[in-house]
């Protein structure tokens, strides 16, 4: 078997350090590098110190065939990466024309004029292959150094996605025989990862040697991940396939997709495979659900729109909770939620609608009613299902695991309307 | 002066370098260890491998003063880090009784079976402190080797946070005679970094010594940190304010906030001191600019409803736009994006109201109108104002920035009336 090829990513500034910027970057360089078969050992974020970024880059090129940077290349004063960089592969700065087009045509575009540390940003090392970017200012830099292929990208997220799709995977896939990673991922919903993981026990005990498992919980289930490796990629994906078939004997209630789509675009598929429309009415989740809902391109084919129900009002005047029900049970019960649901239906004329209603806090708890305390439903023309839920972490987990709960509510009823 | 005490963040499992999951508990711990003076000086994240962690523990040891770890402490078999770490401190495990019956406690509450992996967790290193978990089954470990104070916990985000927050911040700041460093953040919207940074140039080269100023461009605007070291609170704090006041005088329209308070907070606080009330209706953002908005605690006080037409029929019906203007003009222009904010102003009986429709993508564009040609506007009682905006990233990232736009297009249109 040919030699692993391994990379590093070095993520550059202090703003990650200080904890005000989460860095995204890594997860998605980690994605797209598996996907080629490249596997990323090691993440490392340091400050933009000239003497933090020599320290960890010479222990990265020492270790990984790829190092991956990003960060440290804007136009202000705080970014050192490339000056650094300069030193550090022993070279200087020179004018890099066609990066200098880009600029100007970025700031002709925009229409905005363009400054001097702009044109500054179209100077780079000598020895460096520069890297287009179309999307920004700050031109990409590779070196390679001891057999290692360095890229230095700006931190902004966009541009650097760009730029790796174009330019980067590409030069790796034809500089390197890269072996072969499958990811497979099974995700589950409504079971929690101990009672998972004793019930597909014996399945995992007898996963083949060269299939890795792994559980990845998230707010409301689990996703489980399955990475084959192999050199032979017709073989692999027939034997995960067989261990993904084995574990849906296992578990069917709970999985709600494979791969990584998440659990709106599947409730999409469902709702589009059945040509039906959906609406929420929405009270404590404040549009999130919708905001889930239409973040999937093409929903407008199934989702016709919402109601924020925030104020009594809205809830009495929109969508025809009686005075009644709201004064008898409360904002926050079985009865108001059911007439939401059904409400929302009526008023946008969908064939399903959903709702919720709850206390998200941090206020607003009663003795009786304590924050957490939250119900959802579900109505179609055959059926209203109203399902009450307790949990009490933060305002927002409150209000996004009520969405997943209010999402796989829809999920659960459409399984059961076609095994009835 | 006495020496920085700084800190190593180290985050395990093969799923951060594979990508699946997002690293945000390191961005949280840098800014608490920040908030009590302890510096983060790298973020180290490696996969769940028993040599991978010891390497990396050593090297993190040898330079820092303290070391947080978090994952690999599930119930599940991909967690190696506790029986590593017994390993590394030469010891073994044993009955930790009290966090055996934290874990039974906890299967009560949620009635749920505790199984024998979940007893399992309570086997602790006989030589470590162990650090108590109220929300999950996985206690956290406290080591001291080489002036080093190690401590390891659940990647669990909300879990391992109660724990910092609750007993190891408390343990650190008693262990250590910490310096102080002070941040300061100024939120700007609506102007370039570049142009910001022109712009302020003279007052930051004109900065003290001691403090130092960051950069951090997002969606729409900038991030600017100003961070202050002293061993003498009173004097820092003043002398920061002092450099917030010059940096307000220069920028005054594009600051929306001072500390770490979103733009829809501010907006909020906005609304409370005039006493009023908003509504919101959505075709392109879908729900989000009544998700963020509710995301505010108490935000109820003020926002009363939305109403998400992401079809053109409810459009027409409960916003009351006119076929007419839809059919002229088109479901994303300057007549249908003001109807909607009026409409949605009247409908739900609020001082204000505010509205989006545009092309998201990645499909649904034209010739005319290419994807990214968004529409927002503004209604109150006074005035009605509508903005195009042209902008064309992913279909998420436009739907994230029409949101902040239209949130921004309140405050400027509150800040008129003030001024009028």
């Amino acid at each position: 078997m040919e030699k692993e090829i391994s990379a590093e990513i070095m993520t550059i500034g202090d703003e990650l350090l200080y904890g005000q910027v989460i860095d995204t970057n890594s997860a998605w360089l980690g994605q797209e590098l598996g996907k080629i078969g490249i596997r990323v050992k090691q993440i490392t974020s340091i400050s933009d110190n000239p003497n933090a970024i020599t320290d960890a880059l010479t222990q990265a090129i020492s270790r990984a065939d790829v190092v991956l940077i990003t960060g440290g290349l804007g136009p202000t004063k705080d970014d050192l990466t490339k000056h650094t960089l300069t030193r550090y592969f022993n070279t200087d700065l020179q004018l890099h024309q066609p990066s200098l087009d880009d600029v100007e045509e970025i700031f002709r575009k925009y229409n905005r004029p363009m400054l001097e540390v702009n044109r500054q940003q179209a100077f780079l090392p000598a020895t460096c292959t520069p890297v287009r970017n179309v999307l920004g200012t700050a031109p990409g830099m590779l070196f390679q150094e001891q057999n290692t292929v360095i890229v230095s990208m700006p931190g902004v997220p966009f541009e650097m996605k760009r730029m790796v799709t174009d330019t980067v995977l590409p030069y790796l896939q034809q500089h390197y025989a890269l072996p072969q990673i499958i990811h497979s991922v099974v995700q589950t919903i409504g079971i929690g990862e101990s009672f998972l993981s004793e019930t597909i026990a014996d399945w995992e005990d007898n996963l083949p040697a060269n299939i890795k498992l792994a559980y990845l919980p998230h707010l409301a289930g689990v996703r489980l991940r399955l990475t084959g490796f192999s050199k032979d990629g017709q073989d692999l994906e027939a034997q995960l396939q067989e261990q993904v078939d084995k574990l849906t004997a296992l578990i069917p209630d709970h999985i709600f997709a494979y791969g990584e789509v998440p659990l709106e675009e599947a409730i999409g598929h469902l709702l589009k495979e059945r040509n039906l429309t959906i609406s929420t009415a929405e009270s404590c989740t404040g549009g999130l659900v919708a905001h889930k809902l239409t973040s999937v391109p093409g929903s407008s084919s199934y989702f016709l729109g919402s109601v924020v129900a925030y104020s009594n009002e809205v809830k009495k005047a929109q969508l025809g909770v009686s005075a009644e029900t709201l004064e008898q049970h409360g904002a926050v019960s079985e009865e108001t939620v059911c007439a939401m649901a059904q409400g929302v239906r009526q008023l946008l004329k969908t064939d399903i609608g959903i709702s919720t209603s709850g206390i998200a806090g941090p206020d607003g708890g009663t003795p009786d009613k304590p924050v957490g305390t939250i119900w959802i439903a579900y109505a179609d023309a055959h059926q209203t299902v109203a399902r009450k839920i307790n949990y009490n972490k933060t305002r927002q987990l409150n209000i996004e695991y009520t969405t997943l709960q209010v999402l796989d509510l829809v999920r659960q009823s459409l399984r059961r309307r076609v095994e009835e």
